[in-house]
């Protein structure tokens, strides 16, 4: 048995919490598992060092700036280290650069190429235990590279797939993945098991446990990645290769988002280049579009509604009316008193009319859906703010999600 | 022109200081003087960080706390060419492994073994400015090396030869080596040039102001070091080859420690081994023993003093009644309330009766020496404390070091 432990920032955040966290990799070493541990940087201090350099300079190199946070890393790595070895446990922290993490050159969302994994698969067949940095890397020049934010995720996966682990633990504040927001819904559910596909899709709705990147990679390589807690010893959620299962029900989570807005172009004439000029403008102000629908075109002229961040609204508005001003629209009108509800499960697949049971379940509440995009495995629709936690609700018990009793 | 200028703890302790160290490092880069800087970790950082180890463990695997520790002139180097970058200079850091300083494996006392200056070059020929970590390095194993506390002037020193510098310049918070302490000797004067000669002379005799090892290092190679303050813009002290120079005074300076006890064995009999029995069983205790005077033999017996450092007064005292017991000596006394006084200078070499003049300076003032040491360039005089100020009076104006006026 061969395991990559990950241990986010809250896991390192304090001495004591180091120590919490040794326990954890003393007990799986002591359990004679092959254990290599990834660590972030302790919680707040990559903040701490980027507000350093930020207060030197509005645009800090991004040479330096990867230089800088990549130190949090090692102090933690060191530190984990330090604390096992006075245990006796053999374990050897090692940097992006030292492990081999090499990267391209992008620097502060540098992306992973290979990993050498030659020395630290010495370290694991001696029974020793090597503490990898997290989110860093080396570049081909010899340059400290940093993933981007959340990169430590994506550093245990691939460093797994490089050791040929069995499986990626990552440790990390909350137990699990559950079927919905449990401060919404009491009801909710830990997931006991998910497809990468399903976490994929409830990562890009904003459930935060995984980083998406890192789930990507699990997926392409199949590797399972245990999400657990570091401070309750409970099983977490296990994602993995969606494996067949008769009794699987319709849909595995209902996942929201109330951080977008609405932005609706009336009257546009209905003529081919018309979507690439809005979106091209929106795009080049770096203002992320989300869910699109077009209407049916009416005398040679369509209406065209999408949503951006919320925090993007304003601006985004600027740009539109700009544009459809140009273009010859009608009127612009924005919402930002919108909410965004998904359903995802890779049941869909199998099980029939699951959108229409979905409208069901909102009519029925008085809820009334303003936008609606599908993929294979997820259903979202677009509602006002003021039913979210109703339909959330309603969804989750009508899609027969709540905890038994 | 080609420099290495480095900067210690204080010169980079607050994002204020580095702005002036920044200015320091950009007015050399204008006046087109190829510039690499080496930097120390803030102050107080070093500290903070093993202070953090220690909370973990009474021993922290020297492997690991220099990991630890490393990272901290990584972020000093990082913030530097951050505020560099902005302001136009294409700066660059670098950490010990980066840069390639080699050294051995002896972890937080490591040694350079060479650097590699082939990308440093690079980076100067392009007008370009490295800006080093100081105080680390990486083994043949490419694990993470100190050099131990204040191998920041060592690896500037070694930089500055591998790089076939002009000179390396060490910033520090004080602005140059002086006659004698200014705080005991108003008249104290700056001493404009100095032989590496004397400055190891007065480096071993606790004038803190620069390492060792590093004039060592910058003796061997003949490496100019101009030590000079990173708060006030005048000229410090040259480090350099000893000249020729007809007008030489008899000395250079007057040095003191008033951090030394003095023990005294009576009434040993005057055998072989009986000084390596006695000075063995210290040094495995891992005490330090400074002057050392024997007495001439009376009647096949003979008084043993030495000098210890004050903190290790008592347990040096114990050891030695227990060695002297066993060797059936009469009696050991202690005092701590001693004062070592020194004059250093090249001049004695060719000036004759320094030491006549010295006893003579003393004696006017009724300052009783109870030990004598010397070397080809220095007297070291043991006395009683009280009279410490006084003696280091009468000598910096006996030999004519008073400033004029």
């Amino acid at each position: 048995m061969r395991v990559v432990q990950k241990f986010g920032g809250t896991s390192v955040g304090t001495l004591e919490r180091i120590r919490k966290t040794a326990d954890l990799v003393e007990r799986s070493w002591r359990d004679k598992i092959e254990t290599a541990a990834v660590v972030s940087a302790m919680s707040g201090e990559t903040n701490r060092l980027i507000g350093m350099a930020n207060e030197l300079s509005d645009q800090p190199e991004p040479r330096e700036l990867d230089a800088l946070v990549a130190t949090g890393e090692q102090v933690s790595a060191a530190l984990l280290a330090i604390e096992l070895k006075q245990r006796g446990v053999p374990a050897y922290s090692y940097t992006g650069m030292q492990a081999g993490f090499h990267t391209d050159s992008q620097h502060s969302r540098a992306r992973i190429r290979h990993i050498e994994g030659t020395r630290l698969m010495q370290h694991l067949k001696k029974g020793e235990v090597p503490i990898l940095t997290g989110f860093q890397g080396v570049d081909e020049h010899g340059n400290i590279t940093t993933l981007g934010r959340g990169g430590s995720d994506t550093s245990a996966v691939a460093l797994a797939i490089a050791l040929e682990a069995d499986q990626c633990d990552i440790y990390t504040d909350v137990d699990g993945v559950y079927t919905t927001d449990p401060r919404i819904v009491s009801s909710a559910r830990k997931i006991e098991r998910i497809s990468y596909e399903e976490m994929l899709e409830l990562a890009s709705l904003g459930a935060k446990v995984l980083q998406t990147r890192s789930v990507e990679l699990a997926m392409r390589y199949n590797m399972p990645i245990h999400l657990r807690s570091s401070f309750e010893d409970v099983p977490g959620t296990l994602v993995m290769e969606e494996v067949e299962d008769m009794e699987r029900a319709a849909i595995s989570g209902v996942a929201y988002n109330r951080d977008e807005a609405k932005i609706t172009i009336m009257g546009i004439p209905d003529r081919p280049g018309i979507a690439s000029s809005i979106f091209g403008s929106i795009a080049e102000s770096g203002i992320n579009v989300d869910v699109i629908v077009q209407n049916v075109s009416e005398q040679g002229a369509t209406d065209m509604t999408f949503t951006v961040p919320k925090g993007d609204f304003p601006a985004a508005m600027e740009i539109v009316r700009e544009v459809a001003g140009k273009l010859g629209a009608r009127d612009v009108v924005g919402d930002s008193a919108i909410a965004k509800v998904s359903i995802v499960g890779v049941g869909m697949r199998s099980h029939t009319g699951v959108a229409k049971r979905m409208f069901d379940v909102l009519s029925k509440e008085g809820v009334n859906v303003q936008m609606i995009a599908t993929s294979e495995i997820k259903i979202t629709v677009v509602i006002e703010e003021k039913y979210l936690e109703l339909a959330v609700r309603a969804l989750h018990s009508g899609f027969d999600l709540d905890a038994d009793g």
